[in-house]
């Protein structure tokens, strides 16, 4: 298979992995297993990952990145929006 | 700063934030919130970035996504474990 097909499909599968876990959360409306700490690291890394990406003018590499912190952010906010189910 | 730095960087953050997830749900003993799919789609997503990294035989890449898999395979099994606890 060609290479920049499986670096594409790569980054698409690793990127939109958080949309299953922010519906679920949504339709759960509780988020009290899912850890702070991952979303916040999250954040951080896909953050310098969009950075590296505007370093390379590297397009996939910052939309991706760029998509992935928005879902952090929105991990992040649902978790704290379900604050209150949480025993 | 450097460009690879900050490379470097992103990838250890993107692949140790499971870390985090994996010790609290492993502490909780539970793991109901946490999203099968995102892990399914996760564990292609990095095993799929291991094999572009062999075929690039670029060594970080190889080695943070291979770290991630196994990551995720821990996770699986950590809330397939749990499933139990789960209500």
């Amino acid at each position: 298979m060609d290479k920049q097909i499986i670096g594409i499909v790569a980054g698409i599968l690793t990127s939109t992995s958080l949309i299953p876990q922010a519906v679920k959360s949504w339709k759960d409306k509780k988020a009290s297993d899912v850890s702070y700490l991952m979303f916040f690291i999250l954040l951080a890394g896909n953050g310098l990952w969009a950075w590296y990406g505007i370093l390379l003018q590297d397009w996939p590499i910052i939309i991706t990145n760029a998509f992935a912190f928005l879902m952090d952010l929105l991990m992040i906010s649902l978790k704290w929006k379900f604050a209150k189910n949480e025993k």
